[in-house]
């Protein structure tokens, strides 16, 4: 029987460049959820679209306000990470640090770094499998000063991902307190419809994945014309073309979205397609 | 010269009832801010208002569909805490637990406990003093699955207290999404006119506190009817009386709220003067 090389254990876990695995829980992370995070697929150890993520990080520090871990730090500790694995995933956290009681930032505190490298994704990754993606009840809350960040602040996709336990569907697509759609617990959507290809705006709530990010600046090369819309119903009903994106799974075509009794099957998967081959060449 | 004699150490820490101070980072408290937490008052090595802290934790947890901590360890662990320090706070975190990646909650898991247990807090607490308070930009999103519980997701909180650093300014109101008056960044707040005690109803955002509970259950005896309101600034402006609750502070009047160029100036804190010499005979 062949077997593939595996590390004996499933995950790794440095802190701050060290490793370990225990946080003191006065950090900022634990106490209110003051960070932020990147996920990010290895392979053949090397970390997928490592600069649009350290890239994003950064932008997220400026805008918490957080002192954000210097670059080349970490771009060491994440050759590093992904040094130990060929192929899996790294989720790093960034938080503001650790500080006394209180919502206010203490000052001169620095930023936490935790990284925790790890197995590859279960199925869909790496097929080219259509899923099927249902409506969440639970809302996104719109707060604009949060808006797009992937914060440690993720209740609300928990609570969402609880909605369902049928292992055929692969995700929920949320909604805002509007009625828009937004984006999934743990992905992006978007919707082409002939040579359009929208995505909802994310300026009052959502998350911005990379994945979003490298679609949108690859679609005038496959002649599509991107564009970020307020986005509802109407338009996946209406839409040749679904597909989800996220930096782990990459770009995933839906067969099937659900909303309570109501069904759409977008008929196409070809921009996801020819997505997905671009993306194989990274 | 005469001192109070304190602990060597400002904090005290306990995870799952054993001294400890570093969490598993895979913990889902840390990763999702899955998890709720109590601040309590320590005085004479009793926590005040425990049951109505244990019971918002337990119907929180309920709601979350986390898997609560038996109440009698949680009494058992809190007393043991007290102990240590006769004069405090208290805070008990208590998290969804331990989990794989992915939001989806892993079944069989059990929930963690952290207690941190530290000095009262400074100023104003313990004294009558009335306290300054501005209307924050930060808006609260609409979320009704979450609304009232205190969970660790609390960057909406960070942001609203980042926007100050003026020492005479206590407290930041917070509004929702769509203007109306909800909570402070750490307190409730009660708006008095005439016989009418009106709190804002938190059933769309906000933390619903203990202390408000208390408070709420305790206006009938002061002759006032209480009632949870959508409130507005002109509720405030309108105001004999203004004031904050939380469970550490207690209540704690108000003297100017202001917004922009706005003030406003309640005349009285006479609810509040009452409801202060009822919380000093708990």
């Amino acid at each position: 029987m062949k077997r593939r090389a595996t590390p004996a254990s499933p995950e790794r876990v440095w802190i701050d460049g060290r490793r370990a695995s225990r946080l003191d829980v006065r950090d900022r992370g634990f106490q209110y959820g003051d960070g932020l995070f990147e996920t990010m697929r290895v392979q053949a150890h090397t970390v997928r679209l490592l600069d649009l993520h350290l890239a994003r990080l950064q932008s997220g520090c400026r805008r918490l306000g957080i002192d954000a871990p210097n670059d080349r730090t970490l771009r060491r500790e994440l050759a590093e990470a992904a040094s130990w694995r060929a192929d899996g995933v790294l989720k790093l956290i960034v938080t503001r640090g650790r500080g006394a009681r209180g919502y206010r930032p203490p000052t001169g505190v620095h930023a936490t770094r935790v990284m925790i490298a790890g197995a590859p994704p279960a199925a869909p990754p790496g097929t080219a499998a259509a899923v099927r993606l249902r409506v969440c009840r639970t809302r996104l809350g719109l707060n604009p000063g949060l808006a797009g960040l992937k914060t440690l602040n993720r209740l609300e996709s928990v609570c969402a991902r609880m909605e369902w336990r049928d292992p055929k569907i692969w995700e929920g697509l949320m909604l805002d307190a509007d009625g828009h759609v937004v984006c999934g617990t743990m992905t992006n959507v978007f919707v082409r419809r002939a040579r359009s290809l929208h995505t909802p705006l994310l300026d009052r709530c959502g998350v911005a994945g990379v994945m979003r990010r490298w679609v949108l600046s690859e679609a005038a090369g496959l002649r599509l014309r991107a564009r970020e819309v307020r986005m509802r119903w109407s338009d996946l009903a209406e839409a040749d073309e679904v597909f989800l994106t996220n930096a782990v799974a990459g770009v995933v075509p839906v067969a099937v979205v659900q909303s309570g009794a109501r069904r759409v099957r977008p008929p196409s998967s070809d921009a996801a397609e020819r997505l997905r081959a671009r993306l194989a060449l990274l």
